[in-house]
């Protein structure tokens, strides 16, 4: 290794470094991933149950047990426009610490939708259009889905339909905009393109809309559609699996840096972002290569699935028309705090990061609000980037480790998933600068409420 | 040169390529550029006249022939943070065309305010301090500039105060709250904050403001006290000198590219991103080295200052309160339409930019504002990044040199300037996905008019 590699800042690799394979964690368990289940028998779902909404391709992924998958070259192709992303190494945030942590953080937000959502968009379309399908439709909260898959379609040629959550479609108009210039068509959901959003629209025409009805409206038009699949941007195995590009670039960064992560760190929402990062890391812990390493996941303290929830068979949506899966849950009637982080307000959790959580192998955090906007702005100041309040759930979690480095006089190495930029969410920014942020309690009571309207399985 | 080169989409450099030197094109002009005059004597003004506003490197740097200017180690410790930039070659772009033209853009928009402008700002900023100010103002229309100097002031812990166009203070409040997370302070102008908003306010208490009412507040600023400089983010010559790293970064990329640039073509406004990338190329011409490489400066239509423009004295600002300059100008009276293209909207020009335009060094072309925001569609399309509607009047130009060289058979290479992205101007993509965008014409009257206003200078 050069000696001018220690005062680097960025670790870059080359294009034909991108990976070549996807990491499959499925393959290096302790015991097998429990089930999915059908809502109605409480019988293990199969292939066929899921055909209509997604091509076999993915499937296949959902439930391989192949350590590894070979990534298609045209996927490659399209990942290059932005991967291998950056490693950073956060000196100056380090410097304003006065910690003898390293501080590295892999910065997702490069992708011309600003997040790590595109990896796992171009693999899904890209399945789809060789199963030819034409037509993708999704639901999308705050936007950062929705404009990964619209970007994806335009560049395999598919039309992309996406349910956006109305209060968004309102209050957020420029991830609508990023959409419809990438060539998607952006409905404001309650719509009356859908039985299901017609359904509520009847009820209340001034309905502000929800994930849970998006979701419905989105499975519908795929369901009833030929030309159309659904797509998923989180939780599912596959789109975990798609994300570990971004763990394998950071490893071999880091071997480039000349340095070996202690604790890894990821926000966690439905799971993609963090598992993204981690697994490749979770893998040398779970063969015994790397014992050491701490690995954690982390969620806001509104919304703390992992760290409050319990580990049990519920539905994936908030209305529940999904299959059950085993995972840590609020509860499915569980409706999180307006927190400003959109993408981190699920009530369950990816059930490959539920399981990883329950064999002991990640550790779990949950942080308040207001903390987390204090770490956000002292990382903007320092390194410059204003990162999406979701990855700045992260940001907490590692200053804190790194002032416990400078606490104890010890020098760690910490990895952190920078899953993407702030731009769309300065008003947040607003709010907190105006000390107009509020933390909200640990809400024990509805959390119990919701967790008694989970359904009873034997598993 | 390894093969595999051949296939790629970025050209990468490593930190330790950022450039040690800015290049200084005074240093090679046919003739020296015509001095700046004050406005009341009509003489050439000294370091002495700038001495208020601008710290004495600057002063230095402004009438500097050296070829080479040192790059301060502490700004190359800040650049790094996002440089070198990518240089990007737009294979789906080509393919898009089906043009034998080969197009590279230099991505100027990974810094993380989101445009070249930091390229100046750190180093402005660093020179204040260098001479113990502590405190910076300046004037800023949509944000870019202004957000660049909050992140360099941040970065070297001085105070920023921005004068932000009262209209694009209300319309546009993400910029704001961009240079308010980097810790600056931002007021609406005109303001009560010094005499000359006063007196704007008492006129007219509800003035949306205009750039040339914002500049005077943040000159009287800066004249008005001990501890503070003025700032300036594009047409004087250190501006356009600091921004040479883009230029000299790129021909660095093309010889890895292993290629030549044929055509380099950038946006003008007030010139710093065009010169930045041009000045480099231009150097070649003027010693005869390339000979043959055309430079194209692109301007919008409905704001042409160098295809339309007078070459003669003429105040920088509107109001008539800068010493003179020798400058493609509309008439400082001139008030261009409302452009989506926030900052290409001046009426002059940087005098270095016009001295090359004379001698017949670079060319000059202006594009109407709907075909700029077909060809940003049809980039944001192929390319994935949706660019700034400044950089997208760069693009247009590329297309038809891209679609000329179809036509001919002729196999190309064109280079140009990305200069920023569109994020916080999605806004402009709405309007023009609505059909709602127009045109201007070309306002000779308008001009004419405003060319009379023009003071008489014997040169």
């Amino acid at each position: 290794m050069p000696p001018a590699d220690k005062n680097r800042t960025k670790f870059l690799l080359d294009e034909k470094d991108i990976p070549t394979q996807w990491y499959n964690i499925q393959a290096d368990l302790k015991s097998p991933l429990p089930p999915v289940l059908h809502p109605g028998t409480g019988k293990p779902i199969g292939p066929q149950d899921l055909a209509p909404l997604f091509p076999m391709e993915l499937i296949k992924q959902e439930v391989s047990q192949e350590r590894w998958i070979e990534i298609p070259e045209e996927v490659r192709d399209v990942l290059r426009l932005w991967r291998p992303s950056p490693l950073f190494r956060a000196r100056r945030l380090e410097k304003a610490l006065g910690t003898p942590a390293h501080i590295y953080y892999k910065y997702e937000g490069v992708s011309p939708a600003g997040s790590h959502k595109p990896n796992t968009a171009v693999a899904q379309v890209y399945y789809n259009k060789k199963e030819k399908v034409t037509r993708i439709s999704t639901e999308t909260g705050a936007g950062q889905w929705g404009s990964a898959l619209s970007m994806a379609c335009n560049f395999f040629g598919l039309q992309c339909k996406v349910y956006m959550v109305k209060v968004s479609y309102q209050q957020k108009p420029y991830r609508r905009i990023m959409m419809e210039t990438w060539g998607a068509q952006v409905v404001a959901s309650p719509s009356s393109d859908t039985q299901a959003g017609k359904k509520v629209l009847a009820e209340d025409p001034n309905s502000p809309g929800s994930l849970g009805i998006a979701i419905s409206e989105a499975v519908e038009d795929a369901a009833t559609r030929e030309d159309t699949k659904y797509s998923l941007g989180s939780v599912l195995n596959h789109v975990l699996t798609h994300q570990t590009v971004i763990g394998l670039e950071a490893k071999k960064q880091l071997e480039k840096a000349d340095d070996e992560a202690d604790i890894i760190v990821g926000c966690a929402g439905g799971g993609s972002n963090f598992a993204g990062l981690a697994f490749p890391f979770a893998a040398d812990k779970l063969s015994g290569k790397k014992k050491k390493v701490r690995i954690v996941a982390v969620e806001p303290s509104a919304c703390p699935s992992l760290t409050k929830g319990k580990y049990v068979y519920d539905f994936g949506d908030t209305v529940g028309l999904t299959p059950l899966v085993k995972m840590h849950t609020l509860g499915h009637g569980f409706i999180p705090a307006p927190l400003h982080a959109g993408g981190l307000r699920y009530h369950g959790m990816a059930p490959l990061v539920c399981k990883l959580y329950a064999d002991g192998v990640i550790e779990a955090v949950a942080v308040p609000q207001i903390a987390t906007f204090q770490a956000a702005l002292q990382f903007a100041k320092s390194e410059g980037i204003i990162p999406a309040p979701e990855s700045a759930h992260a940001i907490r979690v590692v200053i804190d480790e790194a002032l416990a480095c400078k606490k104890a006089g010890k020098r760690k190495t910490i990895l952190f998933n920078l899953s993407g930029h702030g731009h769309f969410d300065l008003g947040a920014y607003e709010a907190f600068l105006a000390g107009k942020l509020q933390d909200y309690e640990y809400p024990a009571e509805k959390i119990a409420e919701a967790l008694r309207g989970v359904p009873e399985v034997k598993a």
